[in-house]
């Protein structure tokens, strides 16, 4: 890395695109979503060489992720890349013990999403200093680097730095036989297309056999707000797709515990791999009775716990058969890094949740670094996709064959267009001004 | 209550006071706090009826409140008082699950914390329009009334509503013995101030002193810089407060939890009546792992958690022994009643956490109601007070004798005077002006 890259300035932008209008991706708890970004630029004392970061919300409420990144950025800007990134980790708990602003969270909530913004613009920008794709500077990296990179407070007793070396010590050997593995033919994906709660019978037969003939295995059903219906669809998905795809069900927090073991087990017949965000995404006892008590489904949740040390409980408690890591819940690479050391220890697949605005392009990264270097494993591993919004990003997420494959260029891929900012700039850009006047 | 009143408007105001030159409240995690809040004030169609409330903070962020708390009384003003507080657990339900906003939480972090500001001033504006102070407004209402603020969501598997119910109508026929009792003896309160981390030996004696002249019977104890240091201070406060008096040490989270094990057992041959944020807030099953080792010190926390499904686990896990609620970190009276029910079926007693600013109004209140109508015990029952900024409030908190006692001014007591909300703006109120100039 040229030693000398000074971090500059910040800008940090409000974009909301008013997905709402046409219902893409709403569900039982977010029936309106205006798929959004606080959307980073740190800019450096070198010629043509910036880094871009996001966090991704839901419309309202963003200009306090945009304000907060402001806050935060402040022990960053001026500073030298180098100094920041050299022992990552540390930089880490500094940013997240920040005296005064621990108490807004402490890791958690909006100054949590912030920080996931800002230092994903940080890895982006370190990513270009060396020329390297994210996930190909991640798996170039010594074992030890990696482990400088976490801040392991608080995971003491679930993973130590010693076990997390041991785990990339031992991958060091093949990872480049993955590598090329994921060059060739990429990471298996699913999509979230074919049952949504709004849609008729027909519609869902019909999206069915739409996405069997893209070639995607894995279907999901978002269920929840009537038994008889959700039973009803999920026979029409399972006979579509036939004994041997996955039918996956997603709650998205709607259940008590309780209830949601009952309404779980009644459609067990029709051989759910997953039940996604059963109940409250704080509430670690809660799903470990319900895994318990629906076993052999799984329970998936992740993208909205809001740190490592509710992951860490989730898996100590055999909870979650699946982990959905969120990109911008998380904070950033680093702790991501470590939820996928602890998912390893644990036996757990990492299955990144994505969709929104930016996610696939991260996920895109994601998913190479767990399988090259931490799980080297693809067993009941899939990455969300949604295909969408896509086309704002200047090197959108690589998705053929129900496969995401490794980006190739410098950088953590959202960058977006100059053009897609200034139009859906809030509350000034034009999509947003023509509404304010209409 | 008029039935016509209807909230016209809101005005938040970013306060906050220069305690960090002091350092007032410093430790381990927040070493210069500038003790602050987001202060609201609701108004009406009606002549000299307000509604004020705070949600507290330590400074930087204070503005992330504030805007927070813009954003979520677009769904109060306008309305009718009595249509927000005739089913209030509905209304906080609908608050809480924006669902756009809901993304930034959920029920977590800047967007709960607001939350709580604003619904403290709506409770400030209800106790007001009733001519009763909070706690008497609460402490009148029937069993069924109280059980109707309350959002049970998430809580089924530990608290139903008719569990709820039951235990408000065990109380019903002694409730007012209590309260004549409160009206005469007040409640007992603890303060801490002989044990901060940066107090030498001889002060930390003298302090006890003062507070044993005082009448104090509680003494805290901050840890976890150096366990010789606190063997050496923990034996001068158990040899100045005699064998009867309670000792508490106060970790502030700074451990990993075998270290906190461990640290702890150190310290148990002084007498340790609780041992207080040991770990990371958001480590429910650690903390039931330190409680199980360090019994029978009790484990206590709760000024940082998050919200009532975070209080559930801790109490289903039997992982803490003092629940120390904070009044604005969870989502105003109607969540604390929540916990304070919760508490009541496990067998866990509320101690609550104050100081800050405004805490300890709030707190006046909050165990009046705790004592009078949820847990009717005393026992091992305390509430954190400490002498601090109480100058700037109309009705500060009214102590004596090492005891809390019921406020008489109608309202939530957290209304400051317009001359200190006048210097302690920020940033332009003459105190910040005056520093930014220097």
């Amino acid at each position: 890395m040229q030693h000398t890259i000074t971090i500059t300035g910040l800008e940090v932008v409000d974009v909301r695109f008013p997905t709402s209008e046409e219902a893409h991706g709403s569900d039982a708890m977010h029936t309106d979503p205006d798929y959004s970004a606080a959307y980073v630029t740190l800019t450096t004392d070198q010629p043509n060489l910036a880094g871009f970061g996001l966090t991704f919300t839901l419309g309202r409420g963003t200009e306090l992720c945009v304000s907060a990144i402001e806050l935060l950025a402040e022990s960053i800007v001026g500073r030298r890349l180098r100094d920041i990134v050299r022992r990552f980790g540390i930089s880490c708990r500094e940013i997240a013990n920040d005296s005064q602003l621990r108490w807004l969270g402490p890791e958690k909530g909006v100054v949590h999403l912030a920080t996931a913004g800002l230092l994903n613009a940080v890895w982006d920008l370190w990513a270009r200093a060396e020329d390297k794709p994210l996930w190909k500077l991640v798996c170039d990296m010594p074992p030890q680097q990696v482990v400088d990179c976490i801040d392991f407070r608080y995971l003491g007793n679930a993973l130590t730095q010693a076990e997390a070396l041991a785990i990339l010590e031992a991958n060091e050997s093949t990872k480049s036989e993955r590598e090329v593995e994921m060059l060739r033919t990429g990471f298996p994906a699913y999509t979230t297309s074919a049952g949504w709660l709004g849609y008729s019978d027909d519609q869902i037969r019909q999206l069915c056999r739409v996405a069997l003939a893209e070639g995607w295995h894995h279907f999901k059903l978002k269920v929840g707000a009537n038994v008889g219906d959700d039973r009803r669809r999920a026979a029409i998905i399972r006979e579509e797709i036939g004994p041997n795809r996955k039918l996956m069900i997603d709650a998205n927090q709607r259940w008590e515990v309780d209830e949601a073991i009952e309404w779980v087990n009644a459609l067990a017949e029709y051989d759910i791999w997953w039940i996604e965000e059963p109940t409250s995404p704080d509430d670690v006892v809660g799903h470990a009775a319900i895994a318990k008590a629906v076993a052999p489904i799984g329970v998936a949740t992740g993208e909205q716990c809001q740190n490592r040390v509710m992951f860490k409980q989730l898996m100590q408690l055999d909870a979650i058969s699946f982990c959905q890591i969120d990109s911008c819940r998380l904070g950033s690479v680093n702790e991501i890094l470590a939820v996928m050391l602890l998912a390893k220890k644990h036996g757990v697949p990492v299955c990144p949740h994505a969709g929104g605005v930016g996610l696939c392009e991260y996920v895109s990264h994601l998913v190479m670094i767990d399988y090259i270097r931490i799980a080297a494993s693809l067993e009941d591993r899939v990455g969300e996709f949604v295909d969408h919004l896509h086309e704002h990003f200047v090197h959108p997420a690589i998705v053929r064959d129900g496969h995401y494959h490794p980006p190739i260029h410098p950088g953590y891929s959202a960058e977006m267009f100059h053009s897609s900012i200034g139009k859906y700039q809030y509350p000034n850009g034009p999509v947003w001004a023509a509404k304010d006047s209409s």
